[in-house]
């Protein structure tokens, strides 16, 4: 099946907001063998609405819209999709109960018209109720095609998505099964990793697809599985995931679909492994990363972002005739500054990071770009030079990669060590 | 002016990576009163292409195409669009000789065909060349619209869009000059600010358009002028805006468009002042954010990011007694954070949180989104708790942006008292 989103609004158009929405939903609805034929912002406006839902169906099976419905927008969306489906709008007694709720809850006394309306829907849509704000999203099936009209707040649209839309979209496809199987990879490029399961890729029979999908250092490889027999899809791929995580042995991290960060908090958790960071040039990035991932707390100890070199001194206990020697953008001090880290934070890992992330602050010797990263370990501190090319940000989010990625090198060793 | 934006690319539609460059266009359109109609994400196949730019051309005057150009695309793009304009491929004598250079420095001696290939544009179309990477863009314009077809890397679509497309752009227009005007502003909502404003905005002249574009705490306000003769519309302008300024009186924080963290870092590196954070349940993403400005180093000292009660105690001398009586997310333990990094980290000002910021951890006396943030100043530290009720990276978001208000509040409040 093809799918298309379709997001109102003009934050979005004006470049406010970035839409981080249309990716997430396109990731959902890839494990259901849906792909996304098309992806638009539009104005909220009667004609672009009209004329995005005309040319979205010609081109897909299920259409998806967010925006336009927050209680802050005139009716524009609703009164136009009312007169597109050739139906009207009617107050829904349980969503109305639940604004009416929420309401109370803030306080309020009499509820505003411009309230009350968050309850209207299309009379002709199963309502999606929303258990997490004012604003319903509406299905609607015709003619063969399947519409979704959702808000635009990322979490409500994420719970719509999750909890209403896929039951329905798994629903549309029953005599089809989708399974899938993932293997996360590290260190390997995605054309190298290709050559080295030519031969399992080609042998895998043809209701099982293989996606190769890059971010940053790693490598998902997703397996797709479409068809009537969900036990054999299952067995079938599976089989075949076994067969490539035994090829690509230790480069394989993960079983499922995780974040590299994921993976290293749930692996340390696992084996009360303890994490610091000491931060230089990517000022605290490494840390927030990380900290992003919900548990974070049972493994990570905490880091030590060292801007001046008096704070490296004092924080971290690098020694100052090192900072002289060297300097601050040095291998000597970010090992100094890993071993400090590790130490302040009675972690058993730490990792460090010194660079010259940039536009200014190069020189001949040092130039914009160098970024020097440490990993202390159990047994051994390992360091080493990146000279990147690029601008601040893609330097900081480079130098965060190459650290987590000597992390995770340098855990495998000694855990390979331990094993001995 | 109308433009429409369209990127080609099939990373986008599966959702590997989220469409930035969009966003990133429409920014750099609007202060050249170029709107943009719709954006669009489209498939790397010629029908989509083709659909894409006949639908566009519909509704806007400019057609921004990114994507589909780089050495590992087969040439699908640019034989489409090529049919498209009943025109053929040449190869660029210039940019030829550009990518063998850039060739020859990686060291190797034969360069393929299909990066020779690299060189092929449009024989109708303006070169667009490309300084940073080896695709040229191209312009082309025809019956009365511009295309600029460019590569999809982040970083060389925006050198040609700011050394080659606006330069266009601007061309497009020359009896219309086009003035910008803008004041960042703190602490007021939108509707409040439009309320207090009111007289001003309904006496501006009709060549002025103010434009309120709110985000996180706080909301810019951009003022265009469009006409004939440059000197009027900078002095209409500018006295509008003086007048607003004044009118706003200190929650006008920069006359520059500006993000919040780029006001901070500038107003304290100006001022001599020097900044430090403690960071818990932010993870140092108030760290982040701050030393993503360019020439942070002159004013940020470094962060804590004290996971651990032992940290809080070692790093920021947090006492233990605090951590026992009120625990770690209270107001006493982050006013003790604030002072501890302060002194720590020899700043002038601290800002420090803690917080549940889930989905785990929450108890009934304090739930998961409650956030605790002190910020300590030159002459005292006060201290805030928040609930919020999102999802962890909302919380995160919002608690960090807390932090950064409180501590301009508190600037600004001991500004006032120095000046006294």
């Amino acid at each position: 099946m093809k799918a298309e989103i379709i997001t109102i609004g003009d934050e979005i158009l004006n470049g406010q907001i970035v839409d981080t929405n249309s990716a997430w939903i396109a990731q959902q609805l890839a494990p259901l063998h849906i792909s996304i034929a098309q992806i638009s912002s539009i104005s909220d406006s009667a004609e672009a609405i009209t004329l995005a839902l005309q040319q979205a169906e010609q081109r897909a099976d299920v259409i998806i819209v967010t925006g336009g419905l927050g209680p802050t927008k005139d009716d524009v969306t609703k009164s136009t999709i009312a007169n597109y489906f050739n139906t009207r709008l009617v107050r829904d007694p349980q969503v109305l109960a639940h604004v009416q709720q929420l309401f109370d809850r803030l306080g309020y006394t009499d509820m505003p018209e411009v309230n009350k309306q968050q309850a209207d829907v299309l009379a002709i849509a199963k309502v999606l109720f929303n258990d997490v704000g004012t604003a319903p999203g509406m299905a609607i099936e015709k003619e063969g095609k399947y519409y979704a009209f959702l808000p635009g707040v990322p979490f409500e649209m994420k719970h719509l998505i999750e909890h209403r839309v896929l039951p329905d979209l798994r629903r549309l496809q029953p005599e089809a099964y989708v399974y899938n199987a993932h293997l996360i990879t590290v260190g390997l490029g995605e054309s190298h990793l290709a050559r080295q399961i030519e031969d399992i890729e080609d042998a895998m029979p043809s209701f099982v697809k293989l996606a190769y999908l890059p971010k940053l250092g790693l490598v998902r490889l997703r397996f797709t599985a479409v068809g009537a027999d969900l036990e054999v899809l299952k067995k079938e791929t599976d089989n075949i995931a076994d067969a490539v995580a035994q090829r690509l042995g230790k480069h394989v991290v993960a079983r499922e679909d995780l974040s590299f960060e994921e993976i290293i908090v749930r692996t340390f958790a696992a084996k009360n492994l303890r994490l610091a960071t000491a931060e230089s040039c990517t000022g605290g990035n490494i840390s927030t990363q990380i900290t992003a991932v919900a548990g974070a707390s049972q493994m990570f100890q905490g880091a030590a972002v060292v801007y001046s070199n008096q704070a490296k001194v004092d924080v971290l206990g690098v020694s100052a005739s090192t900072l002289e020697a060297h300097g601050a953008v040095s291998e000597p001090t970010v090992v100094q500054m890993a071993d400090g880290a590790k130490a302040v934070f009675h972690s058993d890992y730490a990792i460090a990071t010194s660079g010259i992330a940039g536009p200014g602050g190069g020189t001949p010797e040092k130039p914009v770009g160098m970024v020097c990263v440490a990993v202390a370990g159990r047994y051994e501190t390992l360091s080493k030079t990146f000279y990147y090319k690029n601008d601040r940000a893609v330097n900081i989010q480079r130098a965060t990669m190459a650290g987590l990625s000597m992390l995770w090198n340098l855990f495998q060793k000694e855990e390979a060590v331990k094993m001995e």
